[in-house]
């Protein structure tokens, strides 16, 4: 399969800022330019390399390819202008200042879209640009970095993103749904982001947690070990209660769909335990301590989801 | 401080078979021999240079001290004859079967007398010797092994022993304490040692489990960390209830008491952090594994226990 490079029947070429470029930054930056936008990027720690050579990339669906960035820049500042979509695919640490970040470059023009982890991760964005419209995505990928300038993409791609705050689906959300599905990823919209991310927290919670807390374990090992998946299914149990109480009803079968999927994908090793391997910081607030502040607040205690964020935490600050 | 070389006054020189000496072993073996008793050790890993050159402890107390074994064995066959007392300080792991290993060696002189850690752990050998008396004993004692034949003693040093199956202290317990308290080990007798190896599992489950699964921390980084704190009170929470459900019941301030206790100890790696990090098997089965299978016996859950229980036993098979 190869790329298309049509562009795609908008009234211009959107220009696109990627904040953070790692791998599902690279990835989905590169679908955006193969649909046709004017995509740059922003980058630290693979700035020299992607400046000099761009991103390689090697999917299993489109094959290899090479995307060149319109521009590469080592911090929003130097980008020229504002654009007019800022994606923000930075890791979620609480240490970053995002809203600092990015605030020199939002224009009128400029709508934000977060491909990001965890739960309740826009607000604050949110309240410091109220007027800029922001839409909030979920990716269903697998992608790494082998090397600087290097991704590999494994399986899946598609994306779930909605307003946020969350509405009905508007134009404008069609419309970058269409450029994203022009790229080739099968992106959907749904009416409440919010509420889909606690169901992918379902997902996230045990399986990141387990693979770490248990040494190293990717979802095969997890699936065939009958106390391990016993207690991924009773951390599921717990973020199923939490979302219902925070206003979140998910589906009575979301514990099983999920574990069936787990049984059927291939052997995955999370991105929580590629971040420990690897040295990086996990995010474990954006997973854990966000739905605890949350269980807090509504005066609910959940055992697992407790021991697992002491525990990472821990884990995280050894390093 | 030295040794007293003066033997117990008892009608004769008591003889001792201590199996499985490892630091616990070795230290106790010693301090019986320097109260006068006869004691041979069977060790496996540190066979040849506990034969060439016996044991070198180095303690807090005891200052240096060298102990050299009557005789030492690879098996306990080789042993002539049958002990007075047959001290099992094995770890207890489910694939050592202890009864066949000692069976040829058990007389009607004998006495068995375990110090060992978990709950639970007596019920298989009194099976397999219904008529050999057994004293279990706990172990308050930081111990390790430095290198074969090498051990320091850092801090505490105390037992706890009752008969098993419990019952008031009969002369022949009386007399084993009074064994060790000629040997300067601060020795007691419980009535109840089933009752104290529950209360002693107050401390080690949440302890020995954070240790490891946190990443590799002492007791100090634990009770600095609030989180983690705060995991192990509910840990502890858990033991005392499920021990009361099993006909235990503990102190009212069995916990502030433990906490209290650690945060005045000096910064300690436990037993299971230490075998963790030389990569020896961790005591998963006695002391959580045996915990869960009462707790089902009594149709009763512990999340912090199971999970425990999971991630450990996989932590473990991973090695």
């Amino acid at each position: 399969m190869t790329d298309s490079t049509t562009p795609p029947q908008t009234p211009h070429t959107p220009t696109v800022l990627v904040v953070g470029t790692g791998a599902v930054g690279g990835f989905y930056a590169a679908r955006l330019a193969a649909a046709g936008a004017q995509v740059s990027v922003v980058c630290r720690s693979d700035y020299a390399t992607i400046a000099q050579q761009g991103i390689t990339i090697h999917s299993f669906k489109f094959g290899e390819q090479h995307f060149h960035p319109y521009s590469v820049h080592e911090q929003p500042e130097t980008f020229p202008g504002t654009p007019d979509y800022m994606l923000i695919t930075l890791k979620v640490l609480p240490q970053i200042d995002l809203a600092a970040m990015v605030a020199p470059k939002i224009g009128p023009n400029t709508t934000l879209l977060l491909i990001q982890n965890g739960i309740e991760i826009e607000e604050k964005l949110h309240q410091a640009f109220p007027n800029t419209p922001m839409i909030s995505a979920l990716a269903f990928v697998c992608v790494s970095r082998t090397q600087p300038g290097h991704i590999d993409h494994l399986c899946f791609g598609h994306l779930s993103m909605g307003h946020y705050p969350p509405q009905p689906v508007q134009p404008a959300l069609t419309q970058l749904v269409q450029l994203f599905k022009h790229a080739q990823i099968d992106a959907h919209a749904t009416d409440n982001v919010v509420t889909a991310r606690w169901r992918k927290l379902v997902w996230n919670a045990p399986f990141n947690g387990v693979s770490v807390l248990a040494g190293g374990l990717n979802t095969r090992e997890i699936m065939d070990d009958a106390p391990l998946q016993q207690l991924c299914r009773d951390v599921m149990a717990e973020v199923v209660d939490l979302a219902a109480a925070a206003g979140h009803a998910l589906a009575d079968d979301v514990i099983e769909v999920n574990m069936q999927a787990t049984e059927r994908m291939q052997p995955y090793r999370t991105s929580m335990l590629l971040d420990h391997e690897a040295g990086r910081e996990m995010e474990v607030e954006a997973i854990f301590g966000n739905a605890l502040q949350r269980a807090q607040q509504l005066g609910r205690s959940y055992p697992h989801l407790q021991s697992f964020y002491a525990l990472l935490r821990a884990i995280g600050r050894k390093r």
